[in-house]
């Protein structure tokens, strides 16, 4: 099936954290790739990636990176998909304050949509959000996959609150 | 027209800020409404205006605080429609790093797009771009919107290098 | 008997740090409950909690929460009871500074009374002061207990000091 | 009237920022009284004061402080009455962050109840919220304001959206 | 005269901090360009420029930015001359605090010559010295300008401590 | 022999760190004593010992202290003797930085001769340093001191640089 | 009379900050003088300076400076006489951090006694402590100078509290 | 061979860190060398060192330090070769930060080209762009080094994306 999302990392070291991403596509069956590219070391690469995604159907980036963290923003800039950016914790980072500032503090013009510090997860959320913005059968997915986390909380909070006398 | 994006902002005093959402959709003419609701002072609206934004045809909401800035998590709590949040510096803010972290960081299970500190212009874009994923007229307009803007800078350009020599 | 304190933490894998409060409050005999509950995945139950809370007979509410610490802010929201907040350095938490911005900014007329980082213990021992100071008899309890703390130090110190010569 | 609540700052140039708390106590007839003592200057007249709280009547001390905020700690120090602390953004301070973790990450076993920076009207309402919870007239007092908070941002937003079309 | 060094800025209102760099050049009779290239507005113009800047005969290239500052990071991705990358407190900056980390934390492979924040001076120095590494002319020259400073320091400092007495 | 300095710390726990005082001042062969004393659990204790250290021949005060560390400068309250603050990362404090802040950030009137996070080695070294204003022999043994570290650095760096080839 | 305090400070435009330990040591009739030395510009006349200070009788070195503040540890390197560091948040700097950090973080066996930003007062009076170490009428004055203070925060709260009722 | 480049660090402890700059110039066959001195403990020996490089023949001076990080800064006041700055989170660094601001915030007039947090690799390519901006065959082999790393992104990448389906 053709990918409606395309996850994009740094670095293939940042797979451990950008695979809560592809976990949460898989288990609401919204196709997607995966790919390493960097914005430094492979530029035309991620530009000549970016500029095609809209033709090849691609409807959400997830571009993930640590320390200045310049992959999100690159990629918007040669597109208007919208671009879910993931600031990761990496070993070249200061406490991940680099990674969320190099993502989130875009100019005027081109946003990154910015999750959470080794957010992934979330940012497969919102990437199935936005393509649920078009599609009822999704939607209902994520209202399903939210009562169950509900539950979740719920069950947990019964076992620990047994505890309480 | 029915609106397609709802803006909801902490306070009317932080309109000054997030009127650059409402100008940026009524440059691409996508309908819109804002309203100033506050999470922690009208709990209970915030809790209705999101739960009932999906059944009321709203495909994006922007929220924007101040400070500890709870409402767009609140929002994003009950609706899978996206959140797009923009931390505001507000007089009652630390520079700005309390709102930037209170929306940023939101919980596994509950994302909010959050955008650079003060950016609701760019909030607005990312709003459009999430509708423009399911309307190609709009991404069209999007397109279009990044070509002006590129022409900008090399006007502007322009005047400057000329004092080059 | 009916408790006078409820502890309320975002996820019971805030337990751990939580429990000093529990601990504390045993330890003055003050009755306690706790539950885990998220403002984010369970805001219905949250509001719920919070709206019964003073008609149950709940004197003061303990909310700890980490990253994006919307918990005790939003309880605040539907209560008039004091609410004692407890930023956790949770693993998705940035060094703790998240949690305790998002905990301590609250805006104008909606407090959180906050604690230090992990400071579950110091929230018991608000929470008896604040019940104290309608009890004498706690409120002596609470002053022995100080006196206990002291001389804990001094002893401390005649063992370290004896090293001295 | 006998006051129930105590004000204490550590400058007199700090009154302009802690009269908020003065304001909101007069708002719910809670008497008050307010100091400029200082824990470096006058730590006597500081220790003698907090000594003495309890038997005067005292029921809640408010404590604001900038730079190296000794204050709140110290008084919490000398007496088991809850100690609210408003870290203030004074010259000598950089940013507020040294207010802000001085007065909040006091050690196990002497809690200050810290609010927002410059958070002094809140200040206020906690410490009418630790009253109110042996005085259910000043309950309903407090409810009330809250109701009329809640009616100001209705009011405040109507006019807001009355320019939404 | 040909160029030897470049000086880039995001935006043409970065040009009254990185005129710094343009006026010490000058004084050193280094011949210069400046152009104002967005990242994120004109990425194709920026990747064509860095493409090119080594058979063009620049030496150095100098790149300033606010914000979320790719623009230094990005030029240095296309080409081996050594980038100097100047970290800019715009407007729409967190304190600088964004730009610094953003252009200094570049990953292994691809490094960004970073000065202090709103330094264009210290890096149009920096870009002298390395065009001096292979020119003992223009080496003397700044071995001259630095005695200059010296004499500088040392005659106002006669005049402040003929205060003394 | 009667103690020239004295070493207070908050918490017996602190000791390790505290030690590289005692052990500089040992050294140096300079009468010294520790004690654990809290600022926030027993401060008549420390105020008492801040009042009469001065008659008792006290030189020069060493405080450390973790978290919201208001020991030193509740000593200095006490006493116009040199006050040394060492300000400790301990388990209660967010990466130090409350510790930093609680000690440097005096107001005018009550300085602490602050040293590094965990410095108590150099903390040792500037008490000495300050009872030799007034003994030139101790100050021999300083500057002795420091020949003996400039030599274990070039001997170290004759080991490293042997690598050199 | 021969200086005793010896005041450096990195730049002339530091004097209105450095200006206030000037006057304390004046107030205290501790002889001192004062030089705009650079760490970075005039590094030989820094290291000439801080050899020869003990010989010429200087007992304390305050050195005051703003962004990468290296005088003070530079002066410290030179000497074993105790240096107090003044961090100054000039126009240079991000803050006032960098200053602090700078000044503050000195490694083992080279302390700088740090205090707070633009506390040159505080500087003052730390150099005074460490002269009356050695110097009993001098105490006695600061011992007075004390008083002074504390009377002035008594006065000054007399008028604040007399608007109590 | 003569070494065109001396890296300098502050302790033998920050070798293993620094070695990443070694190592790079050795692959590209540039000559250099390598010493521990400290800025504080050798000052002299750091001060000869900068003076004389230049008529040694270096044309590049890496120097890497932890905490208060004044090595780079102190060399380049001593000279007009380029000094490349590396900041070490060495264990008496708070996160790493002072190292950073100390190198980065350098006054006008004396520039340290600053790389990231422990990017000694970063420093010595750096290195090596200098010298190649005389020496095109230097610099063909950084292109060809760039080549290298593209081809190592993309190789991991294919094994990455493997995974994909």
């Amino acid at each position: 099936m053709k990918p409606l999302v395309s996850i994009i990392m740094g670095s293939v070291s940042d797979f451990p954290i950008m695979e809560d991403a592809v976990k949460f596509l898989e288990e609401m069956d919204v196709p997607c790739e995966y790919n390493a590219l960097s914005a430094h070391r492979t530029p035309e690469l991620v530009a000549d990636f970016a500029t095609k995604a809209k033709e090849r159907g691609i409807k959400v980036i997830i571009a993930g990176a640590g320390g200045a963290a310049h992959l999100p923003g690159v990629i918007a800039a040669f597109t208007s998909i919208p671009v879910v950016g993931v600031p990761i914790k990496s070993s070249n980072s200061i406490d991940g304050w680099d990674s969320v500032l190099s993502i989130l503090q875009m100019p005027a013009g081109i946003p990154v949509a910015t999750v959470a510090l080794n957010g992934a997860r979330n940012a497969g959320i919102l990437a199935v959000q936005i393509i649920a913005s078009g599609d009822e059968n999704l939607y209902a997915k994520l209202s399903a996959f939210k009562e169950t986390m509900k539950k979740k909380v719920m069950e947990a909070n019964q076992k620990l609150s047994a505890k309480n006398n």
